[in-house]
Order: C-alpha cells, then structure tokens, then sequence
C-alpha cells in the first residue's frame, strides 16, 4: 500500500488488530494478531513535531470515518497523553498525525484500539518515553473506555503488548494484565464479513443481569482455560475455548455465524467464536492446513448468508505495538 | 481420640476437611486441610462385610447428627456406590459401617464431603476398586448435591483428591478438576467459632441475579488467581485471594467476621475470608510464626463477638482421602 501521502519525517507506529474476549473471556481475555503472510494487519500512526497540530486520516478505511461526529480516537489518545506528560510536568505538542487506517470499523479486530494504542506509541517514543508501560495501558483504556463508557482492556491491552492478555486485578484499582502462554503452533483464523456491528448495538442486546449458574460456569471455564495453557492440556484448552455468557444473545445479530460456527466445529478447530463483539469469527486451528480449510469454509457460510468477507491466518503478534524502522514497506 | 467401639477387621478410611470457595473460588475452589501438629482433620469411616447392613455413628460430633431427620451422608453415598457397582454388573454388600464422625457440622470445613468421601473411599477399597476416579468424584458430587440442591464438587474434589482444586468443565458435562500449583511454604489457618451456619441459610442470604460488573470481577479475580499460582506471583496471588462475590453478603451472617478478617490483614495475611458457606474462617499466612499469630487474632475476635473458637494451623494436605494403615493411631 503507498503511503506517498506520510510525511517525510517523525515516527511511525503499528498497533495489531486484536480479537477481544477470545470466546472464553469476556472483558477480560484478547489476543494480539500477525498474519502468517507477513502483512501487518493494523491501523498505522506517523506522527511528527509541528509549528501547530494537525491531524488527517488516510488509509482503505478512511472512508469510513468520514460520517463519525465524535473527535477521533486517536484525537482523544493524543489528548490524553499530552494530558498526563503535564500531570507530570512536562509540556509536549504541538504534533502533526496521521493516522492510516487499514482496520475496517466496527468490525470486531479491534479498529478503535489499534488506532488509539499506534498512536499513543508513536507519541511516546517522539517524545523520548516519558511515560510508564502501566500508565501507557491506563491511557489506552480510557481512550477506548470513551467510546463504551467504561474502561476496556481487552482489546487495547494485547494490541499494546502483544500475545494473549488476560486482565487482572491491579494494585490499588490501577489496571494490570499478564501475557498467557499461548501455544505457538497453534493457528489462528479470523474472518470479516462486510458488515458492521457497533459494539454499543452488540452490548444493547445483553439480558440486564445474569444468574448464579451462569456466572460460575463462565468464571470456571475461564480459569479452566488459565489453567489449560499453563498445564498444556489441549484437550481442555478445547472444552474451555467457547463461551457460554454472551455468545448466544450475539450471535443473532450475525448474519451466517451459526453456519460458520458448525462448519469450524466440522473441521476440527479447537474453538470458534464471535471475534470481540462480532460480527467477524475467529476459529483455533491447529496446523496452517486445517486452518485454511477452516476459513475457506466460514467464508462460505457468510456468502450463504449474502456476505462477502475477508479472511486472514493469523499466529498471535508476541510483540504488540511497534515503531516500523524508517522506510520499511507495510505489505 | 479411643476407638474401642470400632470392630477389629474392615478398613478405615479418612477424608480430610476442606476450606470450599477458597475466597476467589465461589463453587469452584476448594483445598484440603492436613494440621503441621500432624493430626488428623477429618471424619473416619470403617467398612466392613456383614451378614446384614449396619450403621452407627461415634466420635466427638455424633451427638450433632442426633437431631437429624434426613439419612445420614454416609448411607446416601453407600447407596450411591452400591448403585453405581450395580450398574456395572456386580453386587456389593452389605455392609457394617462407623462413621467416627470428628468433623464440627454446618461448620464450614468441609464436614459433609469428608463424611461421603471417607465412605465411599473405604467401600471403594473394601470392593477392590469396582469404579473409577472420576466415578467416585461424580458419586461424592451427587451424594453432596443431595444437601444443596445441584451437585457441588468445591469440598469434596479436595477431600477426595488433595490440594488446591479448580472445578474445570468436563468431557461431556462429566465433572473435572485440576490440582492448581499451590506454594508448598504457605500456611493455611482455619478458626472454626462454636456456631452452626447451614449452607441453606448461606445460600438463602445471596441476592437472586448478578450484575455484568460484578460478574467479570469475579471471574477476572478467579483466572488471575490461577494465572498467579502458576507464574508464581505472589503479590498477585495476594491481590486474587479474595471474594468479589459472596463474602459481602454472607459477612453479617458470622458474628467477629469482619473484625478477624481485619486483624488478619493487619498481620499480613495474604487473604482471609470465610471457609466454603461460614462459619469458619481461614487465613493464608506466609510462615508458621506469621500463621499462629493470626489464629489467635482470629480467635480473639470471635470471643470478642461473644463465641469460642478452635483453630488449626495447617498445610494443604497433598494426598486427599486414604486408607488408614491398620493399627495406626488417629490423633
């Protein structure tokens, strides 16, 4: 993709899409993704000093920002930042950023995070890391929190750090995450049909509480999952790779998912679920074959559905967010 | 503690108490008790061949079950063992039975499961092992749902098996646990007060429906205490052993709870809540010194709320229920 349109200096940041939840953990659970292929799958942020601050959206996705009325996120990110850099004493800014959007929007692979999490990346490392790793993430989370109303992690947290993050309890309310050990040879498959689903419209249609039974079951077949990565059991790993809380009321607001769902299950995937709050899926597959096959075939039950999607086979991004080496090209 | 009343031949089994929830666990935690003193923790049940079934209860807390009007634990779970063998094609029985009942009940500590195990685990052995490890769990599951109402697995999965057991979902809705890591220098105190909370009346004081907040905490705190065990992460072990769930409404129920609760915490207990339902207390303690001071606080708190209190200083007992040599002393 050219990017003749990036200005000559400053910095460039990469923050990778991410699936939320992971079936298993909803809020609480999302995993970082790196197409096998090489390309980077995530929104891109240069960011530069300037005589005074500006700010453009280009990228295949910029189109679809086009009709937002809210200042972007990354606006917000920025604001946040600059914000706590003087909470430390510090003035930074103006900047010029662009922010180049390739994640499609409301899609469910994180958009909004990996746009808020490149550009707090990019902002830190311009300005000589003034910030702490911790205060980092609090920031990604309340930039992603304004958006739903309460701080998030699940997406911003593996796109900033990379792997598998599970949320945990931090010192004194501070948010904190922990990398799971992810199996590497496991495959991940993640497929976007050309449909948006706001993740307001995804949380509207959750029951207003939830029963006793419901939340054991969900709280045990996270731990089980916890406890099936740490103990290699991928026979557990597999009985715990599904979600049993809010999968079911979402998943009649995808057209096709069901069908996909089956056929995932047909090819022996490990696991197969909604990709945050949807609409695109993510399967476990366990070699690139199987993996192919599976989203060759979730691409179909879309198309059934009168969808057209993409799909991509995906390890998990060990890394997270980045600054790319000057002049490197972003397949 | 004399036994003369037990007969000369049979087998003895003994299942130790358990501390269920284990704060961060509601339903599917639960860690066996073995005291440092050495002394067994736990009820005794001797199994022998008879003309004609018997039963009879002995020991230091027979005369609480005088009052009962349901059959005793014991004969549930006999009845489900003999019932399980019949429907593998053999015929067991009867059986002359003694629960040496030493466990306190409705006490917190396990008191039911240790009876069922014991039970099943002699009659077991009596039979030469006509059913399997995961059979023997499921029964002790049943004969224990048959108190509560839905099968709960936190007190007698340690009491069967040992250590510190996560509830995992099964093959097949079959139940399944795993012995989570727990840290081998720990100290477990246990401080039961000289007052009887049934789990009917526990269970009745929890609202009926949970919040989506309180339900992600709960399940965060639980995949955080396993993620901590694992990885060894004692300040986060600290920060997951506790209860987001149920301890605030149980709390008022156990007079001297909260003031123990906090003198523990002033001594630098890395968690203290109630043990499974109450009344009993347990406290994780870093050393055997740090451990004694605490049960005493503890039970200065309970006096000072008017009630007598026995406490234990205790490991996990790693192997869980066992046949008893012949002859051995029970201390």
């Amino acid at each position: 993709m050219a990017r003749a349109d990036f200005p000559p200096s400053g910095l460039v940041a990469y923050a990778p899409a991410s699936i939320g939840n992971v079936a298993a953990g909803f809020d609480l659970l999302g995993a970082a993704l790196a197409p096998l292929d090489g390309s980077l799958l995530g929104d891109l942020v240069h960011v530069e000093r300037a005589a005074e601050a500006s700010f453009q959206v280009t990228g295949p996705f910029a189109h679809a920002l086009a009709g937002e009325t809210r200042p972007n996120l990354a606006l917000r990110a920025r604001d946040l930042f600059v914000e706590a850099v003087r909470a430390g004493g510090e003035e930074v800014g103006p900047f010029a950023i662009t922010l180049e959007k390739r994640l499609p929007v409301a899609s469910g692979l994180g958009s909004s995070a990996s746009s808020i999490v490149a550009t707090l990346v990019a902002l830190q490392a311009l300005c000589g890391d003034p910030l702490g790793g911790s205060d980092l993430l609090g920031l990604a989370g309340r930039a992603e929190g304004l958006t739903s109303g309460s701080m998030h992690l699940d997406n911003v947290a593996p796109s900033l750090l990379g792997g598998l993050q599970l949320m945990v309890p931090g010192r004194e309310g501070q948010p904190a995450t922990r990398r799971l050990p992810w199996p590497s040879d496991l495959v991940v498959v993640v497929v976007h049909p050309a449909f948006r689903l706001s993740t307001a419209k995804s949380r509207g249609v959750l029951p207003p509480s939830l029963g006793w039974a419901e939340t054991v079951e969900f709280a045990g077949n996270l731990a089980g999952l916890v406890e099936a990565l740490h103990s290699q059991d991928r026979a557990l790993l597999s009985r715990c790779l599904r979600d049993p809380l809010v999968e079911a009321h979402r998943a009649p607001l995808v057209p096709g998912f069901r069908a996909a769902q089956a056929a995932a299950a047909d090819l022996g995937a490990l696991g197969c679920s909604l990709s945050g709050s949807g609409p695109s899926v993510f399967a476990v597959a366990e070699d690139e074959g199987q993996a192919g096959a599976i989203a060759e075939a979730i691409g179909q039950a879309f198309l059934a559905a009168g969808l057209e999607s993409r799909g991509w086979v995906c390890a998990l991004d060990p890394e997270g967010a980045r600054i790319l080496p000057p002049g490197s090209p972003h397949p």
